[in-house]
């Protein structure tokens, strides 16, 4: 199963049940729309218990394709336009980063899970002669009553840092202390790939042929390719070396 | 005279003849809180009409000694208390960047004024074991009917990155393109000392005493002393070397 299915998944379990009331989305559009006024971002409130998104940008808005100050409404909590826009590495591994930022919130407190925010950094795909890096911020702004994640607020913007990165710099930040919340790379994201899926991709980095892989694992030239079909799909991959960069990104081979 | 002096000077320039309405103050005080609300940010808003300023923090203000979410008021547009928080180097040169700042602004067409911002990161005070960087951002939000920039945004937050730098790093960013501008390191500043000051600077860095420094320019060693003096008060410092690490940080020495 795919990263994007997986934190879909897990991002609709039992939230579909209760509803957002109408005024509380209203209130945080409001909140939201005063927000981007000053800070400019492209903003996207996602709705997890109406599966649908609210999209309403500053000046930012227009970088990524987004009219600034008009509110869109979107059929599904992706904003797949915008994700368009960015270098599918980056935004393969920043769903990675969604899906960890998940887990640690389920594993705390209910009345905590609204402390912390997620910031990374992605590569655009709008500049033919140069990477422009731009900011991702994730944090959760209202719950249901029963403590389920219900509006998710993503916001982009310019990032003023455009040093090059290695990866998307992803971190969990708590808002409160300002400490960044030490989460093992990846960790839950690690079961993506089976332990012999982990350990045939080890092999391709170093350069191994398949027969030479079968060879290796005494199992079949077959077997090792089936496996090889199965990790570029859970990775999104084209072809092995992609498939090696993003499983390297996650710290899923060393 | 003194960079907070210089600056108070420019910044009053006309603006006490229009006042900002009450409206107005109200609908920036409003979208101020909002965005505190998400950011976490401690926001002071400095009305330059009025010469008052309007402290609202989210959670980061508890870091800063301010109590989150209740609206204060001060009469001046200087928040000295928080200013008391912040490595006083730091903050003079985050004095000189807002003086760069109003410069630039003055320069440009004044429909144009508001699509500016700094930023900055200052180190504080309140640990003693180690340094915390905080960010410091600021922005003009109105300006009076004939041009004149009327009410000022300064956020203050958390920095994700804690990487120790030299200096505070200050940048003036265009919120609409995301580009740094390039401003001549503190050059309006670069008045704040005379050639001759500058000079006698350059010669203390280099380790050259009081007499060796009158002998060199052929002036007596009282002079000296008296620029040794000015320089000092100039640029606030407490010795010798601090004005020399001053002075090298805004390039008024090399």
């Amino acid at each position: 199963m795919d990263i994007v299915k997986k934190l879909e998944r897990e991002l609709f379990e039992g939230n579909l049940e209760t509803k957002t009331s109408k005024e509380e989305v209203l209130e945080v559009i409001e909140m939201v729309k005063s927000f981007v006024k000053i800070d400019g971002a492209l903003a996207v409130i996602s709705d997890l218990t109406k599966d649908v998104s609210y999209i309403y940008a500053g000046h930012f808005g227009t970088f990524l394709g987004v009219k600034p100050f008009e509110l869109s409404m979107l059929d599904t909590i992706w904003e797949d336009e915008i994700f368009q826009k960015i270098h599918e590495d980056d935004l393969f591994e920043r769903h990675l980063l969604e899906y960890e930022f998940l887990h640690f919130l389920k594993e705390i407190p209910p009345s905590e899970r609204l402390n912390y925010a997620t910031k990374s950094y992605l590569r655009t795909n709008t500049s033919k002669e140069k990477v422009r890096y731009i900011t991702h911020r994730t944090s959760y702004l209202k719950t249901t009553e029963n403590g389920q994640l219900a509006l998710v607020l993503c916001l982009y913007n310019f990032s003023d840092d455009q040093a090059p990165n290695v990866g998307i710099g992803g971190k969990i930040m708590n808002k409160i202390t300002g400490d960044k919340i030490e989460v093992k790379t990846y960790h839950h994201s690690s079961s993506l790939l089976s332990p012999r899926e982990g350990e045939i991709l080890q092999h391709i980095e170093r350069g191994l042929l398949s027969k030479e892989i079968a060879s290796a694992l005494n199992i079949s030239v077959h077997t090792v390719n089936r496996h090889r079909q199965n990790i570029l799909e859970k990775l999104k991959a084209g072809n092995s070396m992609e498939a090696v960069q993003r499983a390297k990104a996650m710290q899923l081979i060393t």
